[in-house]
């Protein structure tokens, strides 16, 4: 009979201690968690705060009750562990001003991360700023919103549960006003893909400032000043700029850590002290698709590494083999996803990398309410292989990034894509797939078929001398607007007006989605012409570059 | 510049026809179709029967006026290729009443599969019996529907297209019949699965009889005689038993064909003349899973092969890799997919395998409208390789199945399965996705902390002296109905409980959804018991044994 010590009692120490209990049914398991709750819903907290999620005990998915009767486990709440002995083998724990020691012959240590607040003048003194992470913190907030006449909501960082924050408060008719330092939402993915989101919160009534950051909070945090000297007036502001590791317990300890202070541990959760391990927000995993250090803040790692950790404990060998990172948010109306890594960190990687985006629907076109899904695709052209994807749209995306994380996971490569058979009736999808279409797509890239240029070098190619040729129908340049600039010959025309196109000059080819450009490169292509495809054609253009398109 | 021919202009025919261009700028490319459309969207035909999908011009993706002007294709409707001479390469063809030949370099046929129509005395006299493959057949139906007063009709042959139009006919409100042949609807995927699909179709009001075959039609299809001797009165019936290739031109040209006459071909998709290809439902391909030969009619499968054909006869080698075959169909508010092979052909190819069924939501359990999804896995347990997996549901059974189809794409096994990263946000998904839950289950008995039975050896199991232990809430008992003669100790009781069971006892454990008496199972197990745990629980054997169960 072992005696095991859990430090932490959400995702990943919940995890771990249930699944002991499965495996160990002798053993002392001890959960020590410095709040109220454990095992609470966290990813559910933003939409308590619209009653979107009307009752507090949807969000507590077990007590120390029930967590006794059904697994045996001594939770215990309200208890603080303050330091580690690694030597003796014990923790000190602070409860209701008391403090004691526990021994252990296991050490679990799950503490999560705490959110990052800015060193931001006049945060002591505000008295309507708040951060989310925990029940006590959602409570906090909405006894603020009870008790103040609250009309006007500031958001700083624009992340998930930023995003997710400004839904929630603006569904309860608060003008809600986001303020983010990169310059565009959702840094964690690429700016064209965030433009999707940042059009829809705009299109709910959202206020969104990029590229700027809160330098001070006036009259107790009524009054935000920002970096070019605004001010926005705010009842309530929410910080969430990101969370980091909150291992300083440890780190007293001399547990080892590495990157922005995360726990090091080995493959089998160990830290550099044999008998303790780590798991969840607080380590640093291995990104497999870079193999480099990563931290991912994601409840479906820290639920595996909950259950691994139990697993090599008892002697069941399952290696923490790492993570990809693959994350989904909603806004309003709108979602957006990802897998692996995005465009900006390829770059910053030196990654021999390409980029494609589609724009598929998340059912057959044919059949009623078919919405958009923009999806975006990173991979190596030579070998095939996937370094991340993206989507954005009404419904759907989690469906798609969801097989091409498997597809990740899987080792499969563009080549693959296509090959997936993926359920298909009218309600679900389509014969070919989005995903499928990615596939294509990215295979027409790497067969030299076509070749394409992004977004972000469209004006700079426009200026050494390239003609760009849109080849959509006259009507949807007046209904939808156009490039300035572009000359139009629709597609269905092109075969019969080449003779207008001269074979000396080089053109870069749209259309709305890139479905009609990519066949009139071909056509272009096979007649001798240089052309390259605006990738995302006018669509991913418009979005992400609404103020460059003509609309008269 | 070649002459390609491409005979049958529907799913594969145009893709390849499409690809062909953009690859062959100069090919001529001609395609014969024998039917009124090309390229029009089959899989919405059962739609437009309720109204649902509402414009006939939906169905019609393209014509080909606008396959003329886009990709510069021949396209003849009404052209039926009536002969193949392979020594001169050229295909004789009918056309009002006319007949005329066309040479060719490349020919690809894509003719398809014909429905079954079986041998039952009184279809030639029948006026109100149709079968359901292309816009003519879902005209006649309308015809039909529309110049009589239907108030009955009877669905022959519950697949996918049978029960599509079970429920667009009750749409109608038109009080249906469904007359299966087999011991269960939907044979494609196994009994159980398909028992939640039968009590969806029954609480809408149709009416279900299974392993009974229709052996004669009378007073001009008014009446339908079972092979039981009752008589089923129908205003109209729709014969949907199956599909065969329709190679009948194929064979009689000395192509050859195998598995029930479909057309053998190489990986580049020649057939034993290799000039002459073919694509669809029309040829036998392999089963990835098995190897085997096999005929898979599917939308998915035979666009990829379209894709394809162009490639390899444009010198892009695409080979076919062969296919899984994934489907899914909506009935009403419930779905049911499959992907792989079912336990059936698992048992009848002597695979050596295991069975697992979960129960999992769509969503977040604490986020509103959570619905069920129950998946099944069929994987062998040494090596852990997935054969197949099925899903039913009211929402993201899709999702689930297409995850799955990847995963067995990318050979990942059951081990792998925990380790996908999955999108997770409370509208989306859960921390643990019902598909990671499908990899911890099957883990559990691949590494022998869990042995189950499945719901089928219950009773033999239970009369060979076995007990059967439900670990459900005395409530559950009262409110959801139980097992007859099952014992009942609550879970969080078990522990204290647990010397009112007998240790030379051996126990089959259950509970609601199977997660609770997983945990018993560990329990009992650690203390020395002999106990397995009844795969699916309740609430899958409640759903297809209704009649065992007492609530009383």
């Amino acid at each position: 009979m072992a005696k095991i010590v859990i430090v932490g009692g959400v995702a990943g120490g919940m995890s771990a201690a249930a699944r002991l209990r499965r495996l160990r049914e002798d053993d002392q398991i001890i959960i020590l968690e410095k709040g109220p709750f454990v095992s609470f819903a966290n990813c559910g907290l933003p939409y308590y705060v619209s009653g979107e999620i009307s009752k507090e005990t949807d969000l507590i998915v077990q007590t120390p009750e029930s967590l006794q009767a059904r697994f045996g486990l001594d939770v215990r709440p309200f208890h603080e562990v303050t330091a580690i002995d690694p030597e003796d083998k014990k923790v000190t724990i602070s409860h209701k001003d008391e403090s004691y020691t526990e021994t252990y012959d296991y050490l679990i240590l799950s503490p999560g991360a705490k959110p990052v607040i800015p060193p931001i003048t006049g945060l002591d003194t505000a008295k309507n700023i708040f951060s989310l992470r925990n029940v006590p913190d959602v409570k906090k907030i909405m006894q603020h919103l009870q008790l103040n006449s609250v009309k006007q909501a500031t958001i700083i960082g624009a992340g998930f549960i930023g995003l997710e924050m400004a839904e929630n408060l603006s569904k309860r008719n608060i003008k809600v006003t986001i303020v983010e330092k990169a310059p565009h939402v959702l840094p964690s993915i690429d700016e064209e893909m965030a433009a999707y989101i940042e059009k829809e919160l705009t299109n709910n009534n959202v206020t969104v400032i990029t590229s700027k950051a809160a330098t001070a909070f006036q009259n107790a945090g009524q009054k935000i000043i920002l970096d070019d000297g605004s001010i926005l007036d705010s009842d309530v502001t929410i910080l969430s700029v990101g969370v980091r590791p909150e291992t300083t317990i440890a780190k007293k300890a001399g547990i080892k850590v590495g990157l922005n202070n995360g726990i090091l541990v080995n493959d089998k959760y160990q830290t550099n002290f044999a008998d303790i391990y780590a798991i969840g927000d607080a380590i640093v995993v291995k990104q497999q698709i870079t193999n480099k250090d990563s931290l991912i803040s994601l409840a479906s790692p820290a639920n595996r590494q909950g259950r691994q950790v139990a697993d090599n404990i008892a002697g069941l060998n399952h290696p923490n083999k790492g993570s990809i990172g693959t994350a989904i948010v909603r806004v309003f109306n709108q979602s957006a996803a990802s897998t692996g890594i995005n465009e900006r960190t390829a770059t910053k990687l030196g990654l021999n990398f390409k980029v494609i985006h589609i724009l598929g629907k998340n059912h057959a076109s044919y059949y009623p309410n078919a919405t958009d899904i923009t999806l975006k695709l990173i991979f190596n052209a030579e070998t095939g292989k996937i370094y991340g994807a993206q989507g954005v749209g009404a419904s759907g995306v989690d469906k798609r990034i969801d097989i091409l994380a498997t597809a990740i996971k899987g080792e499969l490569t563009i080549f693959d894509l296509p090959e997936l058979e993926l359920t298909y009736a009218p309600p679900f999808g389509s014969a070919k797939d989005p995903v499928n279409m990615l596939g294509y797509a990215a295979m027409n890239i790497a067969e030299g078929l076509s070749t394409n240029i992004q977004w972000y070098n469209l004006q700079h190619e426009l200026s050494t001398g390239k003609v760009l040729l849109d080849v959509r129908d006259s009507e949807e340049l007046i209904h939808n607007g156009h490039f300035k600039n572009a000359i139009n010959i629709p597609l269905n025309e092109l075969r019969c007006r080449i003779n207008e196109l001269d074979p000396e000059q080089a053109y870069i080819i749209t259309c709305h989605s890139g479905l009609r450009s990519y066949v009139g490169e071909r056509i272009l292509k096979q007649a001798g012409f240089t052309v390259e495809n605006l990738d995302g054609a006018f669509a991913l253009y418009s979005t992400v570059r609404p103020n460059e398109i003509s609309r008269d």
